[in-house]
């Protein structure tokens, strides 16, 4: 591949993703597509917005762009939360690393790698890609130092800003936990494998347990109950008829539903719907409805009248037999995977082994379409496989189209299953929570995505025919320095067709526009009832964004023309992220910043990939001063990871007694125990409305009742602030 | 080898054997060495003992054989504790699962291996040991699925009996808690890393931090202090002068010193030397005592008033900054490792690494030897190092001896110097207790020993040259079903060898021996000053069983052959650990069967790795069906060792809130809470006598003050019941 053919990929893809940004920027000033694009704002406002018929609405405009850039990080921490600041802040490393990564490699080691043999240059756009790589410089060439010396920029660059990113994210966690201090998941904790007794109900052995073993601390407690189809159904029946009955108060209170002030506000409609069987049965709503009709499971949840007191009893084992009593604090109640709490704790471990095994099975079984695309990017392969093509790939623009955009498209198309499967997964595995299996299926489409994306690749890349390539462990570096730099110009094209493609497509939503389109033209529904906002899909995006990260610095001193694309790719991401982030997504649940720890691990593992190929390629360049100044860099790697596990990490799995315990006299002194301890009871329903997995109700009821303005900085002032964002923001609001 | 090489090994192994049980069986009878046999007794009971001068004396007896089988399980562990019924009871699974193995082998696979092959048979002493073993027979053989199923058979009964293990050990160490309850490190909590403040001394800041966070528990704490070299000597100095003070009184009492009633008794004589200090400074003679001189370090131990408010201390992390307020349950106070107490927490992370690198170094550089020794074993080579051998070697004897006698002996003569070696990687590593210390060193030999020992052996006696073996993960099995067969007669000798010269070298005590022998004939020393009962080495005990009970794995259906000797090597271990854990050790400290998750995973370690080269040599055989066969069995074994993680390895980290409420409930109505507060304060002493870290007078302290008959049945009546089994058994005491 050469640089025109790798102009022409270029150009294709940055036209396209220039023409949808543009469409973009008309399509979100139409009201009609408000609520595809502002899904998450007028959810939360929950206004008729004005529908300015302005010349502005047909002119593109940069001003989102503009918009998303100005947005501080406190903003975003305010209206979206932790773990979009973490996510944003992944970005923001990037981009500052491979800022300091392009500097040095584009002024120090491409000149370097583009004079380093004696050759005759040709023109600068027929130059194949190969002259810019670190496959151009001599064996044994006196200039490898200055690689060397860019691999320790880049690495100790790369420690200092792990190290401050991790602090500031640590601390920034520390102060969400304390901001979220009315949490009632704080207070709760989740009893699995209650045992069963043949004269008491779990219910009774739950209160018998709790009341002896924590007398002072325990506050009451909720059983979970089966929601298996069935129940669900009768549930749903019953629900039904209970909101039949209080439509007509329905009917009446939604007429002035747009009045009830700027801040009780957003969330009445739903409100409304769960008051309904609230008024017919009184406060304690969800433990007295229809709990005779379910069956109870061995798992509750039960409360306690500090935060001190939850975590001890969450962390402390309960039992001698370690497979009864088992406890771990509770999920946000909005986070709740209520299915999932049915299942018996002693199938968990099993089931985990399970899932993990079908995982690596089915990384295995992609092999076969990563291999076929591979294929295509071989021109001779893919004659000798379809003769019908010869003529057409005679054709020097199509040849270049082929092995220049099909193979990346063809790959990202067969990646587009992989999140919903990793995500049934996840979810056959167990978790608890939403969270949890949304991290959960983070990881594993993290170690698809490097294996399938970047290893497979670059194995299969350059032996085709066979796969048992590591032959012997020592022999890794050597292998890798071999098959890496070969697949410079195919990683370059993915760049711009996953990245930018996913970028552009990202910021269309392309499914919901259609979907809007559909529902507008097609079924005549005139009523653009703000659907539920979808909650950011960390477990597609974060893989995506690592594996750039990982291209980055494994071919910074290889191939350093990556380096300027994936700025660009950075660059944008950032902007679009943070206006999706701003606009369409809406958190359901709140992680605390959990995704770190593993941005942070993948990170050391590409850093440390990348000193090992750095490694092989000093070797096999023999150059034994650079590789052995390689060595120590690799052992710095893995030293300052350990040490930042020991340091950081533990702060993301528990709470510490001295935060918490103070947390509990500020609010014991303040007398506001009292009411979180009478909201806890009716914090965790299982049963609410008819969608009993769908627990944005569950939400809205809290958030209702938790809306006391200045108490609670993080979430109350949510809805506030973003009215008054958009109202001096919005240019077309005015 | 061939099956009188093998007999002649065996000759001469077993011959030196019963002539030093003979021998032991004499001299145990004389009364100058009872000092070296029975010194945990005479350590215990402290009584002179009549030295009946009868013609028993000279004749050896079976006596302590007999009485080693019959001492029930139940009295080696109110005299020994639970550590020592926990490996008598890996002796114990031994013997029962290599039982049902010979059985099966013996019967099935033995006759099958000899006739597995159309050939005329030699007479049956000059028959190949290959003849024997697996390698004889026909490759696709219908006859393997015999062996099949003795895989079957003999991996299923290691589950069994592992499982019911696990189980009873479990238990058993529930029991010893609850046994232990007035021991003071249930109500103590190892502090580390405690901040440095401008303005407060640590001592200040444990107490300002734990009387503000754990008000109602905290009870009172004691700083550690720096104990270099300069510290201890200048204790040293100052503890002489006051021995000097109360040396009067303490000949004086010296006279009545075994009269004193058979409980007290005992440990009379330490306390006598402690109680002077003690009676000079009053009651908190350890706090009180020359701290001004001493620096503290920021470790403290922290006694809080209930047991449950310990172990919640210790787990749950104090402090958000995970480096700061580091809590553990403390050890027993005869356990703690002073010196490392004053390691500064930051530094335990790299000094891990660091001594792990280390280890693992000196397990490859040990790769030098061993490769030497396994030359040995090939007189070819042999022949061609050492050509002035060779008329020696042409005897026939001669080469039998070397092929199988020596090579043992070299190989064993270096094991001997590992122990030490890993105890020292220990202490560096930082362990704050001997207990831990010795579990770490067991880990780190156990490693280096199946490492050394086997894979070494094995690999590199295959392919002496070449030590790059795993060319591929999927040949692993192929590699080591060739190689593993062919060390089998290697293995053989080896347990005569090492394994009956070990037991041998155990009974006898070679070195003590020596040392009594000394004391008396050279310096003339008449006072049997009962020396310090050593401790139970686990850190060499167990890795050398452990590696037997792999090799009776590996070889169980390779060559049944070696089992009848493995399980005589057992019996005899079973006969000899009794006696010696009855007679010579005595506990110092009590880990409660940490020991037994070790034991666990190396047997599944070892059933597994059995596994896998049976799945290697049906695959070489051509048996397609066995293979099948055999790979579910990989799978359940390592099912089965996750589901035994989860049941029941928990219970050896952490204790259950239940037990330690219903404990501490207990003891509060009781009222005898009080009691334990008060000796709190003074159970753990740095600086208690010159030996500060050797804290046996520690122990008689503690011993002391905690012998109240009939509340703690493990520890109290330990001496009692010891004493009235001395007098009841030993026949030569009458």
């Amino acid at each position: 591949m050469n640089i025109s053919a790798l102009l022409t990929s270029a150009g294709i893809n940055i036209g396209l993703c220039v023409v949808l940004l543009l469409l973009y920027s008309l399509l979100r000033k139409q009201p009609s597509n408000f609520c595809v694009y502002f899904v998450r704002r007028l959810a939360q406002a929950r206004q008729k917005r004005t529908d300015s018929l302005w010349f502005d609405r047909f002119v593109p405009s940069p001003s989102w762009i503009l918009k998303a850039w100005e947005t501080s990080e406190d903003e975003i921490l305010s209206t979206a939360g932790l773990d979009a600041v973490v996510f944003i802040r992944i970005l923001v490393f990037s981009l500052r690393v491979f800022s300091i990564a392009a500097f040095v490699c584009m002024f120090l080691v491409l000149p370097l790698n583009y004079h380093g043999q004696q050759m005759h240059h040709k023109e600068i756009a027929f130059e194949s890609l190969e002259v810019f790589s670190i496959g151009n410089v001599k064996e044994g060439s006196k200039w490898l130092w200055a690689h060397c010396v860019a691999l320790y920029v880049i690495s100790c660059s790369a420690w200092l800003l792990l190290y401050f990113e991790y602090r500031s994210i640590a601390n920034m966690r520390l102060a969400h936990i304390k901001a979220s201090a009315k949490n009632p998941s704080h207070f709760t904790v989740l009893v699995r494998s209650i045992p069963w007794s043949p004269e008491d109900s779990y219910n009774d052995s739950v209160e018998k347990f709790f009341s002896s073993y924590h007398l002072l601390t325990y506050l009451g407690h909720q059983m979970v109950y089966r929601c298996g189809t069935v129940q669900k159904l009768m549930g749903d029946a019953e629900m039904m008829c209970r909101m039949m009955r209080s439509e007509n108060r329905a009917v009446e209170c939604k007429q002035n539903l747009f009045n009830c002030g700027p801040c009780g506000g957003p969330s009445q409609a739903f409100r409304m719907l769960s008051t309904g069987p609230e008024s017919v049965q009184g406060k304690s709503v969800c433990r007295d409805l229809d709990t005779s009709t379910r069956e109870e499971v061995a798992a509750a949840f039960v409360f306690f009248k500090t935060r001190y007191a939850a975590v001890v009893a969450s962390q402390v084992p309960q039992s001698s037999n370690p497979m009864l009593w088992v406890t771990d604090l509770a999920p946000e109640p909005h986070d709740v995977y209520w299915s999932n709490l049915c299942i018996p704790f002693k199938q968990l471990w099993i089931r985990r082994i399970a899932t993990l095994l079908a995982a690596i099975v089915f990384m295995f079984l992609f092999l076969i379409p990563v291999t076929f695309v591979q294929g295509l990017t071989q021109l001779d392969t893919l004659h000798h496989t379809f003769p019908f093509l010869r003529g057409l790939l005679k054709k020097k623009f199509m040849s270049q189209l082929v092995t220049g955009y099909l193979p990346s498209v063809v790959l990202m198309l067969f990646l587009y299953t992989v999140p919903p499967t990793m995500m049934l997964f996840s979810t056959v595995e167990g978790c608890i929570s939403r969270s949890r299996r949304k991290k959960s299926a983070c990881h594993k489409v993290l170690c698809f995505t490097i294996w399938n994306v970047f290893f497979v690749n670059v194995l299969s890349g350059s032996v085709i025919s066979q796969l048992n390539v590591f032959s012997s462990p020592k022999d890794i570096p050597a292998q890798l320095a071999r098959a890496v730099p070969a697949q410079a110009s195919f990683f370059m094209t993915y760049i711009f067709t996953s990245g930018l493609a996913s970028l552009s497509s990202e910021v269309m939503q392309p499914l919901a526009l259609l979907w809007n389109l559909i529902r507008r033209f097609i079924l005549r529904k005139k009523d653009d009832l703000y659907d539920k906002p979808l909650s950011f899909p960390y477990h597609i995006e974060v893989p995506r964004v690592l594996l750039f990260g990982l291209l980055g610095f494994t071919f910074s001193i290889l191939a350093p023309l990556m380096l300027p694309f994936l700025l660009a790719y950075f660059l944008l991401a950032f902007l679009v992220y943070r206006n999706q982030i701003l606009n369409v997504y809406s958190p359901k649940y709140e992680t605390g910043g959990q995704l770190w720890p593993t941005v942070h691990n993948t990170t050391i593992f590409s850093l440390v990939l990348m000193q090992i190929i750095a490694l092989g390629v000093f070797g096999l360049k023999r150059s034994p001063v650079a590789s052995g100044f390689t060595i120590p860099l690799i052992i710095c790697s893995l030293l300052f990871n350990e040490y930042c596990r020991q340091r950081f990490h533990p702060i993301f799995k528990n709470s510490a007694a001295q935060m918490l315990i103070d947390m509990d006299r500020q609010y014991e002194q303040s007398g506001s125990m009292e009411e979180i301890h009478r909201q806890l009871r009716s914090a965790y329903c299982q049963f609410k409305s008819g969608h009993s997995d769908q627990s944005d109700n569950g939400k809205s009821i809290q958030d209702s009742e938790d809306e006391k303005p200045g108490e609670d900085s993080n979430k109350v002032n949510e809805p506030l602030a973003l009215h008054h964002h958009m109202e001096s923001k919005e240019p077309n609001e005015k």
